[in-house]
């Protein structure tokens, strides 16, 4: 019992540093005037494909930034790099030690590299993962999370935290619910059982089908943030 | 500096327990004559599914059993109950600080309720992610990877640990490629990059593609442990 005890003050001071460098990054957020997005989801759920559709939307009305968090690889900030805006990619392998999650104070690294002045919404890539990205924030003024239809209808049920701390849930691949065994409906009904009335986007990032929404989304967001 | 390499020792120590108990686990399993498969994936890419198709095919020949690792729920011990094999659900929240991943200490408190000497084969589905469960050894024969044909091509070259530690990678959802901007090709080439000459077998959960040469597998490696 005792360890017990023992484990859960280590990971609260983990937690509080975390949360000291993410304080930290939100004032330099503030400062730079940028709104910041922790955008979420499991691996291959399609968060650079949404990219690469807003990045192709929002030119020259919305200056955009993109913070590439992964294991290893720079694939997706290469596939984003044909947009020209600023991009950061940030491997948690090996620097960071193969961390399954982007924490403060790899965002802080990043930020290092980034014109913040010159970027209205900044976007940081999670690594994918439903779990841990969930438990750190980076300093964020909102996290959006992607969820695909291809990955059933229990997933809010079985990874609540990440859903219930979205302020938004792109449903994306709704294209291919023609061809599979998923109830949207039921999906739907198990995002509101652990995050009542979260807003939400049906969206294909394939097909460009809610595209035009989320971008909506951004800009007032960004109006709010301006104000 | 300084900092770094602490932290480095700590992690050593953990991991090194972790592998104590994996040995401990595999020492059971031995005992029982179980062979003990580690099945690992993305969140919804179908394991459940296959371990469905799975137990619907071997009913009679190889007695199966389950343990099921997710964060919360018990909907994938309850989705094969009805197969009446033994199924224990190893919730790792909240008793395991809801960690992302199963560990060797969390399986061993899951055996205490599995009649190992009724099981030939335990297929032991630890929770969705791409990352963590690829580093902790749970005592298992062999590891088996889903990958899903809708995460993307790129899925090889981005989690590289757990795609190289894999022996076998069912490759699912094939039926929906034609409904899709992947190329199997290339992600077959990738995972060739991670893991050079991997087994593989291409498979729909959703149409049965496969699962007969899944069950061949199961049955090989069963005789294999045995003699």
């Amino acid at each position: 019992m005792e360890r017990a005890v023992s484990k859960t003050l280590v990971a609260e001071g983990v937690l509080s540093a975390n949360d000291a460098l993410a304080q930290a990054n939100r004032e330099t957020f503030e400062r730079a005037g940028t709104y910041v997005i922790n955008l979420m989801s499991s691996p291959g759920a399609g968060k650079t494909t949404i990219l690469e559709r807003t990045l192709a939307r929002v030119a020259g009305t919305l200056r955009l930034g993109v913070l590439e968090g992964d294991v290893q690889t720079t694939l997706d900030a290469d596939r984003l790099a044909r947009f020209g805006v600023p991009i950061v990619q940030v491997n948690t392998d090996p620097g960071f030690g193969g961390e399954c999650h982007l924490d403060a104070n790899m965002v802080r690294y990043g930020l290092t590299a980034l014109p913040l002045e010159d970027i209205d919404v900044l976007v940081i890539e999670n690594v994918g993962n439903l779990v841990c990205p969930a438990e750190f924030k980076v300093g964020e003024h909102s996290r959006v999370m992607v969820s695909a239809v291809t990955e059933g209808e229990d997933k809010p049920l079985k990874y609540p935290l990440m859903f219930r701390s979205a302020e938004l849930v792109l449903v994306n691949k709704v294209d291919l619910l023609a061809h599979l065994d998923v109830d949207l409906a039921r999906f739907l009904r198990n995002l509101d059982a652990v995050n009542p009335g979260v807003a939400r986007i049906l969206m294909s990032a394939r097909t460009g089908q809610g595209i035009e929404e989320w971008c909506s989304w951004l800009m007032t967001q960004r109006s709010r943030a301006a104000t």
